[in-house]
């Protein structure tokens, strides 16, 4: 049984408080109905893992944990395999006292390419929707943030999280809740909320926005990170039935497009900060998540497009303010 | 106080009854605090209107309701007196004893635009969406429907649609219900759904396609009728704060972006039967409606364009069949 | 599945018709949720009995049906064998075609101490609390009530009721409804209320007293029937684990003090009417109700006691009007 | 706007913390809607008092808190000013800084005839239920315990407590929700629950019962006083519309009633530990307490019955566990 009690405790008082007039009900109904099967599983995986207090800890340039003198061959190897129990990985990498989990995605290059961008994150509290692992939840500890809340509703990626947090000592800088953006109350109460690699999953992109904007304190800034199309700003894509595959992939917008989104909903400040093709370098399949990946998703013939023939992904990051 | 219960009796027993399990208190509660303020007016003309059992009447050709003999003209006036309070007319025209309203909107232009191309409504239980005054309603009725329920949550068009339904001898074919599509349940229970002007006004189109799904018997039709751009499958227009004057606009496909949504869905035999400019006759300030209409929407030096720089209200007809 | 759409037109316009904000949704979940595990064997009878319509038909001295030439004995048989698969009956007696119904209660002998004490039921519309089989609400349309509405949760009480009202021509002026009366709204508007052989099984008798008032019209009339102890006004037996082998048995006041709390609830003319010690000719084990009755719950050395010790069980009839 | 984030970081980990699935929102919801027209002068009343910290305290036979020099007069009549702006005052006494609250009721006297039966409290959790001014918690704290959660729905009594608290330092180690034991989870946490005074005004004394139970560890201990009958276990007095002039008075059972009802609900090990007839001096108008108090309630002829011919309050302390 996971406990949030130390979540509880900490938003207790402050302006998250009144997350505790729904939070506490939610996760004890998901704690009594909604566990995945291999839950189980992929728990005893996190409650077999040994605390350990790193000595040597970077949060700013990667993850990675390490202790002075390595562990010992046979801990390490202990730790590997109980790692090993929780794959698929998707979102990393992560260093871990001589442990390399090679992630599906190399979500450093994309924090590479956002942290130039947005407003310092220094003694913020901040909220990642849609965020995995929680790979980018510990870049924005090492960036200085006070707390980084993350939501999911994958439970896989919350025993992965628990895991890292582990073997990072415990921290409590960060969090993870499994939950989904629509569970939420309007909080108004985050400096900064990213949102990336969420947007094309949902049905209502316009909802989502409104959403995401209710969570942030006034002059709050979005970081919002989606697959777009080329072309103006009356280009939008919404394809048949899947899109390199995935089967949930509703509005792809132009940036233009999605710029537009942003001040029809009230954002201001919108600036398209960054835009680039997702390279087979970038997402590709590894021995910690071994199942297809972007390179099985392009057409054989021309990697500008999908196996289904749309545009090829390209991300946008677009930065706006909550006024 | 409006009384529901000749429609509780008449879904009793079929497949509409499972409404019964949330319509009743929907409406009690609709009842009890959502009120306009100037309803109590509006319902006291519909109350005061006299019960007329129509000697000729025609429900084909368009809507009109008469003696063999005309009213005494003070009657006829009172007729008059009564159905101005319930001003503005949007959607008409309806011919009453000699009481013509001339309503903003031909919306019998709009009938004979779609008529030809849709399903005989012969025997037919038909749900109309957004159904305004209910013209439409007593015209499917016209066309042999067996049952038309319309739902519009604005409560001036249920007061205008009673007060026709007793200058029509209170014909209970028709049935006009003071609620928006998100709050019915998943009936499947109807044979042809109308969405005429409304996916327009919603935030989340796709959401919107699939609740109409969701009332549709399997092979039963859709008629969709909404705003759309000129362009290719990739066009969709999502204008800034005011469309038309209009500041509740959202999405504004492409005719080809819509059958793509639609198929999206899991429409099937998707066609796109009509698209048309709408002109300053069919949409109108009349003595029945004052206020502003299309001639003030649009460009003073250009009516190809909204006054907002816009592409001009252009609407397009698609149907569609529920597998 | 039992079909509720005849009492839903019943009660759509009128007094009643506040009844459908919770009463669709109560009987779906019921449907779906609380079936019990005989219910389809039971179910499958009732769909089998023939609609007979009978000949002769008794309501006013007992619940008899007949027709002029005895049915076929291999039909009297068959309906028979189907009765008895609704086994145990428990309120009756019953003579239907040739098949008599011996009861575990001379349910007769009860309604004949009854009758002559309360107001005429003539064009009332009466609400039967714990009804059980039904048996007293045809006494009540015999007695020239409009209409009789039974509650009681048991499932087999439901089933029974609708293999009688089959064999009784599918009369619509009775009905059973699986509820408890908690979860009845306030509806105020019965015209006389009984409820026998309830109270001792409530856990809170003010409560349902209380509850029982809420159902009447102003000027309603109360029938109340129940265990009582003998004694002044502050007597009230509280029995342990068990009274009479029965495990749910809370509150046996005496008929003093009984009447004391319905004038605390704010009953008005509250009158004892009648005191009577059951017999073991009245409650006994039949060949249709083959287990225990009283005869085994009392003392086999003083038929004054039960098994238990306690005084045997007295039931007093008690009639209070709402002001 | 009263603060319980303290309370729940009290509660968000160990026994207690399912109390958050519902606690949170239903003190939110009384923010809102529930306040009394006076709540706001009380409240003021509170916020002005100053945060002493008492150089003396005695919790073990009093209630009393003192420097070692006394407060100037200034103060100290500033103090007794803002404590009389939260009159009436009814259970005490209070010492606090020489300003000596004399309350209608010697709860001290209740007190002392409570300790010697129960179990030690020393290190216990406990809940006190329709706690009152608290007056109690604080006793049950200097006897040892190490929390103590009062309820009770009275605004004014909450903001005595929190008053009270002021002046002792801002103790940690009780607290009071304005909350009714109804509105309560099935905790099965508390060591100790104290029923004082409470069970005459619920409706259902049974179901009251159960509550307390619900709130229990198992071999936890409660303790109820109420006001009782002479009698056998068999007598029990209902009053009409009022006993002692209050007008919500349910039921008066004899102790030995009361001690087969908590058989009857589960509790084992009951005993009547104290019975005694509360006296002149023990309930009185005071100058904190200027209305009405026991000597206007009784009759003036003859001290033994109340105004209205009752037997003359007689209180019963009851012993009992939780198997």
């Amino acid at each position: 049984m996971i406990e949030f009690g130390d979540f509880y405790q900490l938003i207790a008082k402050g302006p998250l408080s009144p997350w505790l007039n729904t939070l506490p009900s939610q996760l004890t109904a998901w704690q009594k109905e909604s566990l995945h099967g291999k839950f189980k599983m992929w728990f005893n995986a996190v409650e077999r893992l040994p605390l350990l207090q790193p000595e040597r800890l970077d949060l700013l340039h990667s993850v990675s944990a390490n202790m002075q003198i390595p562990l010992p061959q046979g801990q390490r190897e202990g730790v590997e395999n109980l790692l090993r129990n929780l794959m698929p990985w998707r979102k990393g990498p992560f260093s871990l006292y001589d442990v390399e989990i090679e992630t599906e995605w190399r979500s450093d290059w994309k924090w590479d390419r956002v942290l130039p961008h947005i407003s310092s994150l220094a003694g913020r509290t901040i909220l990642d929707v849609g965020c995995g692992s929680g790979y980018h939840m510990w870049r924005m500890i090492g960036a200085g943030a006070q707390l980084a809340i993350g939501i999911d509703p994958m439970q896989l990626f919350l025993c992965q999280f628990e895991a890292v947090r582990k073997l990072l000592g415990g921290d409590q800088r960060a969090h993870l809740l499994p939950l989904g953006i629509e569970q939420l109350p309007e909080l108004n109460a985050f400096d900064t909320v990213f949102s990336m690699g969420v947007l094309y999953h949902r049905r209502s992109p316009l909802d989502h926005l409104f959403q995401l904007k209710n969570q942030l304190v006034n002059e709050g800034e979005l970081v919002l990170e989606t697959l777009v199309v080329e072309g103006d700003s009356q280009q939008v894509l919404v394809p048949g039935d899947r899109y390199a595959q995935m089967g949930n992939i509703y509005f792809i917008p132009s940036a233009e497009a999605l710029k537009g989104w942003l001040i029809k909903c009230g954002f201001v400040d919108v600036r398209i900060a960054d835009v680039s093709v997702t390279s087979m370098e970038e997402q590709r399949r590894t021995p910690w998540m071994t199942s297809e990946s972007l390179a099985e998703f392009l057409d054989p013939d021309d990697s500008n497009k999908t196996i289904e023939g749309y545009p090829a992904p390209r991300r946008a990051l677009l930065i706006a303010r909550k006024p």
